[in-house]
């Protein structure tokens, strides 16, 4: 179902909004209180430019959350069951945000500026609000905003050509998920290898919310050579590479997740020498085991459409688990999707039962990613 | 500017969802991570509706945030600087949320369902994080949640009629902001008499979201009689009333504002015996005085339309505040807004001005509210 959105003063734009509109963007969604493009109108096109070209997005929505004080290392610490140690600056890391029961109630990318200077790079929740609270009642020495800064990611296999173009050669050797602050003429802008995608790419995380259009903009000239063209995080290209979408695939109101349930376990640091939110919580489940894993599903029949909601997973009468996304990819002839399904069952698993709008699919458990 | 909203699986549905959509829901926003109806399509008979019949609106976006245990009432009042003595059970309060800063960052209304129960009936910010984050740092023996409950209201001049018809006439007794737990067969409802409007009526809150529909369809069938119809919080009758809309009035990560820039400073209890998160700065901003203060704003020339961001206010070529939202009343034949302006330009000035996509307009301050 398509509705009309109304574009309204309670909700942010993006400084990028403008460029979008111009450049045809026909659906929004809306993250972090913030509009955010979903489709250009030609979601063939869009796809097919992430996975063989270069594609240009607007995630101005994924908000930076800043801790900047003598404390800044000690509370991103605290936040995460990460072990942080060693963390370089112009380092970037993906780190888990648990709530003291252990569930996800984020998972940004940490990026190290200086040693009393980070910036969380979130998902779609006020983990503001979550860091103010912590980093006062703790009576930590650091102050915690959001920095007038925007991510436009440049994705796909062309998309080092296109920001070599821009920034120059030395890009080519930036490691996975390490940053540079740059200037582009007057345009401040953090660069970071990074993205919402497998197809490889870089993050300009833009310093000046007067200079969207500049940006957008000079991206769109020095990528014209190489194809690129306008898209969006790609659902179906996340779901063949088993991304993880926060707000689909968990979130702390609708459908809590540990991080063992998500499969990132061996990440967090129970034993280490770090007091962090969540330790006696995760602990324990570490301690009981899952009841509960993600995987990949496959679905038989025609090609389905995107669902609207989380769909429950049947075995025979059973519940046996939920269904975060599910999409029809074409370039694997798939219909595929993720989910949380009960511990005991295997990748294999077949004859479980998923009921769509058109009647039910019969489903079958697979690994990780498809792609 | 219209876009299409995709309905994708990251943002929750309401459960009148389904209801409002057969009954021909035509616009949507996002809040509080769930899509909120704006429209049916009939702008001017939605508005009609509310002031002169009743209207159902799908209000299930506004969240509870449960305080649950023997420290409810402590976090309650560790969370506003409104003094919650005396407080009894089925009373509800407006209480307004701080950061350490003294800004705001939402503003319920808390209800006290028993001793150890309290919710906050939240705006669209994450209040839960903040919330959890403070009760588990101060160690205080409470747990918070979003419980199932999504509230439905009846809102215009016949919603007394309505309500009564659906659940007795004691419900004409209700006195404002003051709430029952009742049944309605067998729907588990907590009834308010409460609103986002200045035209009367009540909240249903329902505490079963697997009888949405069922309960949406009850009520349309009882207010059948008397005209009901479908609508949603109303941008027209809200700045008419001077009602406060947290996102567009103010938020925290794009305009901080203080209760006392909103003119509620009264409301506060400083010199009283409770501690609260801001009171030293919120003492601070009390006896420094403000520079801002929120204003309504007449705009000559003919009939403008919504604004799809907040205003620069000039005096000159002096920025002297900001428009947070504007509208043209039909009913008043004037165009009126809300924002903050400087302190010291009184009521009555004239010859401000506000940028428009059709030309400048003059602007001048006016008294809340119009209506």
């Amino acid at each position: 179902m398509n509705f009309r959105l109304h574009i309204g003063p309670n909700i942010r734009k993006s400084p990028y909004f403008d460029a979008t509109v111009r450049d045809g963007v026909a659906t929004f969604s809306v993250y972090n209180h913030m509009y955010i493009p979903g489709s250009y109108g030609d979601p063939e096109a869009e796809y097919d430019r992430l996975l063989n070209g270069v594609a240009m997005w607007d995630v101005a929505a994924q908000r930076q959350v800043e801790l900047h004080g003598p404390d800044a290392g000690a509370l991103a610490q605290y936040l995460t069951p990460r072990n942080l140690d060693g963390t370089k600056i112009g380092q970037g890391r993906y780190v888990p945000i648990c709530d003291y029961d252990g569930h996800l109630i984020n998972d940004p990318v940490l990026q190290k500026l200086s040693d009393d200077r980070y910036w969380l790079s979130i998902a779609d929740s006020d983990l503001m609000l979550w860091a103010k609270a912590i980093a006062h009642e703790r009576g930590l020495n650091v102050a915690v905003c959001e920095p007038d800064v925007s991510p436009l990611a440049i994705q796909g296999p062309k998309a080092e050509e296109v920001t070599a173009a821009l920034l120059g050669d030395w890009v080519r050797d930036l490691k996975y998920f390490w940053f540079r602050e740059v200037m582009l003429d007057d345009i401040p802008l953090v660069l970071a290898r990074s993205g919402w995608s497998k197809q490889g790419g870089f993050e300009l995380y833009l310093r000046d919310g007067s200079k969207g259009t500049a940006l957008w903009d000079r991206v769109k000239e020095v990528g014209a050579p190489f194809g690129i063209g306008p898209g969006a995080p790609n659902d179906i290209e996340r779901l063949e590479s088993g991304l993880i979408s926060y707000g689909a695939d968990m979130r702390q109101q609708t459908h809590p997740v540990t991080p063992f349930e998500m499969g990132f376990g061996k990440m967090l640091d129970l034993n280490g020498p770090h007091d962090f939110v969540g330790k006696a919580a995760l602990t324990a489940h570490r301690d009981t085991g899952i009841t509960r894993r993600r995987t990949g599903i496959l679905l038989d029949g025609p090609p389905v459409a995107g669902n609207e909601h989380p769909l429950p997973l049947f075995q025979g009468d059973t519940e046996v688990g939920f269904v975060a996304e599910i999409a029809h990819s074409k370039r694997l002839g798939k219909n595929i999707g993720v989910g949380l399904v009960s511990a005991d069952l295997p990748t294999g698993t077949t004859g479980l039962c998923l009921h769509l709008p058109d009647g039910p699919r019969t489903i079958t458990l697979a690994d990780l990613p498809f792609a």
